[in-house]
């Protein structure tokens, strides 16, 4: 991004004080400095600072020290570099604010998001004013831009001049994730997308989970050059021998890194290694924090410190082509640095981010912009009518008395599988049956085809009453509702337009728990610590009512989700992921309302 | 470059061929490959190729193998990836075609070339001439843009728009090697060229030599991403620890590789090391090779063998962010592959470049394109009249009977110092003193002020008689002639602009040798081996003459030189690079000719 990069005069001042004609503006004296292009530690390291950027780095740098420089002495602690997130998603759940607040403690400076949340409900404008709230905050945050893999065929791909403006721009590093089904499916859809994105030699992130040897040689052949869903070791080995850079996943969505750790034994370089959290819901980040815990996990867990450090910072700037931006602690890069109590202990003394003390002791120093998002952004809930209960009527044309049915059926809380029941039919139409667990699922268009419902039946989702309903199904543009009741799931949907956008449980004909998320119907306004009560509040009611599922929230927007085998519903019907194929409970056209 | 990323068919075939549904075009098995990504070395491998591309990569490609493919058996020897060179200068003795004669046998698949030499004897067009000459080669061949520093002040810089349409070439990588003293002299005209190349995510090639450790961290500091500048292991580490990719050089230039290998002691991490030759001469090239040579001289020297191969593949890839399109053997990847006897033998029997074997057993498959170079690029020796011996006359107004004169002091073969002599004035000029081995040296400007002459002194360069003159003077669009006699000066310099460019010795009023080089004045278009044989013969007749050093033509050509201490001549005057101050023999303007 421009911004980073030192305009003329910026560039004069920074010169001069490596030369010490002027005094810098911080000076960072008396580090053990981990140097992550040697691997080596330095003792008695002395780095200047002029403005945003790193002037100086030596054994002394007296010269550029005056009167105006603040002096932070690190007293023989250990520095490294500002940690570098290189998958993440922020367009989820809290603000960008509330995010950094405890990014930026824990030293995270630089992160690297996708925006394919945005895109469905609100379009480019949508991606454009995320990446609006990215700028000009106390890190560095850039975006990827969306390949819209989706389950939803009217969901389904980025226009091609809508990624084109999107991949031209500066804090637009690559393409976000694209799952590796959709290539071997879709591939008129993405290899244009990926030929312009490497046309302005930028990333293709990849999504191989699963993918057997020859389809992930094929994936890679097609310009992937990163995963983030390697389990294991093995699987990581597979992934680096093809020369992607593999990225290891801690985070609220999966914990990989112990069982990847195992990778240590191999001796195998570890420079297209990249540790990386894959999103962190509000009470992991309350708890735990963001990458700062990866990074103390992978050097818990027998990652050698200083290659831990790199995976966490050089890596990941070289990954998405920012070395010279970012990632390490040299002339010319911004001074983005963090003073450690040891190479042990990630929990930084200080913060220092485009060359200021953004953070001290665990408290942010500045606060981070809070972003207006447009009215546009605000106003993604569309219904073509109030939600009736009607609507979710499941009709069974032809069948007198009893159908078999195909169900989606919860093999964990995130995996599913197509399973058959036979279901009584009843006026022509097929009841849930919450004693088998047999309960309605619905996904309704928000945006594109407003209201356009589909409703199918879901087994082993546990809730014994009322419906929960969400407007942040993943990779479509639906309001995804699971009940028992037909009038609560309309009460519920309802309710979330009110609301344009939220969360809601119901039970016997009223609302139970409720959290907004006005902005795109997936990000909260609410302050950080409100929004993981409310959350938790969710939780603990829908598991009151029989969900097993340790967070049935994420399992519920996960029913919509194209990268998660193997049976998944959107507004269009029923999909099964093996032949992306769409059709109705009844493999019948029928019995998807075409409303 | 585009044709190096598959288009749409051309990637449907390829995943097609990786996932076996269709046959590859070539097929390596058997292999010991050297994977650069993780370090390894995999017994057994097998590597699939569709068109330029790898396919696959992996244990057992016989789903990819039909009747169409041609399969090498590596009958368990070592593969590694193609070579990458990162810095040379093509543009300089032979053309293209001839360089690849050699290169491509030795297994060098990619080269990135300097393109200075075009630009100031014939602008932005022989530039594109030159990258012309680059396409459509059986390797890769990439430029950098010119940097133009130059000791005349007529010749130095880039225009804007010059540079803003190479650097968005997709042949070009970067900004080609601007030597630190300019930035320092001149940054009003270097920060915009760096900062209009940073903005295209390209390099900015370096030349650190002698800097100081605050100077060299204001370079770095100014975005500078390599140097290829360091002769002993300290330069090196002082250097990639301040984050730049570091070149180690050894070509016929200056051999630094044995010095250099000292740093494998340290055990740091040599992610960021690169081997290079900085252009090798053709009785080098004939003799040693180019790229291969340097490999095998690492692994002697004690380098790892797996380390010392990154260091001539992926790391060269990475710092050039073509690491998607070669460095590695890994799908997507062109297909640039050499088959070894061992590791520690770079004797390739088999080069595979962009899918095709073009090399065996040190014998080209195939013929380089000689390319037809525009009429511009040899119509670059302008005089504004036939050379008149008068022209050299060194006038000493004011100056009855001896001068004290500022002359150049060769203090090796190619280092100078500005030294005084007392010199006789004769009939109010300064005539040159073989006896004290003073001899006259001029540079004569032959396309922006077509016939301007300087003429100086330079004591130590050792000729007894005759001179030595050359169109290829170092950035500048000089002629060069040092001599014993203004007639034969004269001569050498007229026979010079009849052959249109060229390096020439003349001696009592007749041509003893010379060698044409009508492609911008620098290119011979003999073939290499004549080539070598003629420059032999130049360099004998010179040394017969009482030149101590051992190419006295890269002498001469280096008078000009802007990036070797310390004092130098182009057709302004005299230059001091300590001041960048340029001025006559007699610190007096009109000792400058202003023809």
């Amino acid at each position: 991004m421009k911004s980073f990069i030192p305009a003329e005069d910026q560039a004069r001042r920074l010169l001069a004080v490596a030369l010490g004609g002027e005094d810098a503006d911080l000076a960072v004296v008396n580090a053990r400095m981990v140097n992550v292009y040697t691997g080596e530690i330095l003792d008695g390291s002395q780095i200047a600072v002029s403005e945003k950027w790193i002037a100086y780095v030596g054994r002394d740098a007296s010269a550029s020290i005056g009167p105006r420089t603040q002096v932070l002495d690190a007293g023989g602690k250990i520095v490294i570099p500002g940690l570098i997130e290189g998958h993440t998603h922020l367009v989820w759940l809290a603000s960008v604010s509330e995010y950094l607040r405890y990014l930026v403690p824990g030293g995270t400076t630089t992160v690297i998001s996708e925006t394919l949340e945005a895109y469905p409900v609100a379009g480019v404008e949508g991606v454009v004013d995320v990446l609006a709230s990215f700028a000009d905050q106390p890190i560095k945050l850039f975006g990827t831009a969306p390949a819209m893999v989706s389950v939803s065929r009217a969901t389904a791909g980025i226009a091609d001049r809508d990624l084109a403006l999107l991949v031209s721009r500066e804090d637009v590093l690559g393409l976000g994730e694209s799952y590796w089904q959709a290539l071997m499916q879709q591939p008129d859809s993405l290899l244009p997308a990926y030929a312009a994105v490497r046309g302005q030699r930028k990333t293709l992130e990849g999504h191989s989970a699963g993918a057997s040897e020859k389809k992930l040689n094929a994936y890679v052949a097609a310009g992937i050059s990163s995963c983030h869903e390697p389990i294991s070791a093995p699987d990581v080995l597979d992934r680096i021998r093809l020369g992607l850079h593999v990225m290891i996943r801690e985070g609220s969505i999966r914990r990989d890194l112990a069982a990847i750790s195992k990778i240590t034994g191999t001796g195998v370089d570890t420079r297209r290694l990249i540790l990386s959290t894959d999103g962190v819901a509000p009470d992991d980040l309350i708890a735990r924090g963001g990458l700062d815990h990866v990074l103390q996990k992978a050097i818990d867990c027998g990652f050698d410190p200083v290659a831990a450090v790199q995976m966490a910072t050089l890596n990941v700037a070289e990954h998405f082509g920012i070395d010279g931006m970012t990632g390490g602690i040299a002339p010319g890069r911004c001074a983005d640095m963090l003073v450690l109590p040891d190479l042990g202990t990630i929990d930084p003394q200080w913060v220092i981010s485009n060359g200021r003390v953004v953070a001290e002791g665990g408290h942010m120093l500045v606060a981070p912009r809070v972003h207006a998002y447009s009215a546009q952004s605000r106003t993604t809930v569309h219904l073509d009518a109030a939600m009736d209960p009607g609507r979710f009527a499941i009709p069974a044309p032809g069948h007198p008395s009893t159908a078999s049915v195909r169900v989606i059926d919860m093999v964990s809380d995130l995996v599913t599988r197509a399973a058959a029941f036979d279901m009584p039919v009843v006026d022509g139409r097929i009841p849930c049956d919450p004693a088998r667990d047999i309960l309605k699922a619905a996904a309704i268009d928000r945006t594109r085809r407003p209201g356009r419902t589909f409703t199918g039946l879901i087994h082993g989702f546990g809730l014994a009453r009322g419906a929960l309903a969400a407007s942040s199904a993943w990779d479509t543009c639906d309001i995804i509702v699971v009940g028992t009741d037909d009038t609560d799931m309309a009460l519920a949907v309802n309710r979330i337009s009110d609301m344009q956008g939220g969360a809601v449980l119901c039970d016997g004909g009223r609302v139970v728990q409720e959290i907004p998320m006005p902005v795109l119907g997936v990000i909260s306004d609410l302050p950080m610590e409100t929004l993981a009560g409310r959350l938790a509040d969710l939780k603990a009611a829908v598991r009151e009512r029989g969900c097993p599922f340790p967070d049935p929230l994420l399992s519920l927007i996960a029913l919509t989700g194209a990268a998660i085998p193997f049976f998944r519903i959107c507004e269009e019907g029923l999909v099964d992921l093996k032949t992306g194929r769409t059709a109705g409970c009844l493999s019948d056209p029928a019995s998807v309302d075409s409303g």
